[in-house]
């Protein structure tokens, strides 16, 4: 696995595709179903519909198949559920980062954010109603094609997974906030990233294997590939602010520097801060290897998070 | 019953003290259990922390104690979890409501609100971290006493219940901001409590019962006298908003005015909204009548919201 000398974009994988369109459409089978005021619907619309790669969605569908041998095309509900709520965890987050008293960001995945649109507390309420809503579709029906009642044991897992999970983003929020115009040592940057955006990821992997019914060996397989994996992302996303334009990335790069972030390529050095990408990748395919053919889309999203250049 | 003609302040009854001093206990004993940077563990302490009447936690025991025979002095774990999690989702939506994008309120219990103690942005994430902790309390074990796992379907049964009140009340402050500096009818400013405040008091009681294991019937029983007990509780705070003073209170009194708020008095007069508050109560009464003497925590809060003064 190299990076793409070129900076050509690399295809979208297919799987990545169709989990994107699944999440999307029952994203919006969920906001669909609420009786918002009309603000709130698109304010949430705005957050929630505006593109975004959907990594979070389409690990809980890898991790899924990678735990039940009969998971076809379509993961089965509770799997949908937690992509969507995992991914509802993920937009309330970015909409209140994006808030004046937090990053005071304008620009989101080359939109306008969510407070510039619909103004400060409509974004506060936004962000706050994604969040309650996330445990709402984890425990509950949903969708057209679930029949069966909510598994509860699958839906205590799911619910015990992304809650911590959501409390260990804001906890490396502040911890972000802290470090901010400071030098910190890489031990410290790995925590904070590990609390910021490894986590959802890791509960991401796991509510998913949690839907498969997955046996306790597997899940510590799983949960060393999710915390190699998000932590590349991590690493990666430092080197893209770093290489990428405002353009390709859709929020402005070089934000890091302009903050004075400590980041992988201010520690170690861009050359190193690639390598430990790479690294890292090896370390997620590892861990993996003994799902076989099963942990194809695991890989595949590994391989993608790796040679992306936005 | 009939109001305090003195404005004597009314002695708070021994099952709310103790109710207090337990949910206290308690959420202290989850505090403690976070390894947050410390400005978070104070901003949470002090939003959580700091007084309040503790309504919502006894109003699960209570429930708890109506449904189960066999209830004692001490709920069992899955009512105290959930009392403590509905006071930390009303602690979230108490510090995101003071915040300046929304009522811009110093005060709070007598005390300088979060963000004016620990700035914007730590009072944000401190009412984040607060939501998603009352999850992460509903879906794990927490207290010394906790011999046993969760039960998966009660904590399903509370999970859903919290996460659908939280989105109500989001939705219910929406409501609220947009009916500002507008007269709007009673039917309108009853679905507005209904949702801002109502539907966690409902959920409250619903978590109660649902940690006893309470049948259908007497769930419905249930509903309704939460359904008219919001509802008095709030007919009741606009009334003391024009009766009370901003010592008793521990916020600012006359604030419905000032904000051109429609509330209960400006619509009916202040003589008529507290009949309608008399009215609710009895309501609040009769719907748990069959319940007998386990009610009797019920009709205690019912009574003690009626005859407050602050």
């Amino acid at each position: 696995m190299t990076f793409a000398a070129d900076n050509s974009v690399p295809s979208i994988p297919d799987f990545l595709r169709s989990a994107q369109s699944t999440v999307r459409a029952d994203l919006l089978a969920v906001i669909d179903q609420q009786d918002w005021p009309e603000t709130l619907t698109q304010a949430v619309r705005h957050a929630a519909l505006q593109g975004g790669k959907r990594i979070r969605p389409a690990l809980v569908y890898a991790a899924y198949a990678a735990c039940d041998t009969t998971a076809g095309a379509e993961a089965n509900a509770a799997a949908r559920r937690a992509a969507v709520a995992v991914e509802l965890i993920h937009c309330y987050s970015l909409v209140h980062d994006d808030l004046p008293c937090m990053d005071d960001d304008d620009l989101r995945r080359g939109q306008p954010t969510v407070h510039v649109v619909y103004g400060e507390a409509n974004a506060l309420l936004a962000g706050d109603v994604l969040q309650s809503l996330a445990f709402e579709v984890l425990s509950g029906t949903w969708f057209e094609a679930e029949a069966q009642a909510v598994d509860a044991q699958i839906a205590l897992a799911q619910m015990h997974s992304l809650s911590g999970a959501a409390s260990q983003m804001v906890k490396g929020q502040l911890l972000d906030l802290a470090a901010e115009s400071k030098r910190v040592a890489e031990a410290e940057l790995e925590t904070i990233h590990v609390h910021k955006t490894g986590a959802l990821i890791r509960s991401a992997v796991r509510m998913g294997a949690a839907a498969a019914g997955v046996t306790a060996a597997r899940l510590a397989d799983l949960d060393r590939y999710a915390y190699a994996l998000g932590l590349a992302f991590q690493v990666q996303d430092d080197v893209l602010d770093v290489t990428a334009t405002t353009e390709a990335l859709g929020k402005p790069a070089g934000s890091d520097e302009k903050l004075q972030k400590s980041t992988y390529p201010s520690l170690l050095g861009l050359a190193a801060a690639q390598q430990r990408a790479v690294d890292l990748h090896h370390a997620a395919l590892q861990a993996v290897e003994g799902f076989d053919q099963r942990a194809l889309q695991l890989r595949t999203l590994a391989d993608f998070l790796l040679t992306r250049t936005a």
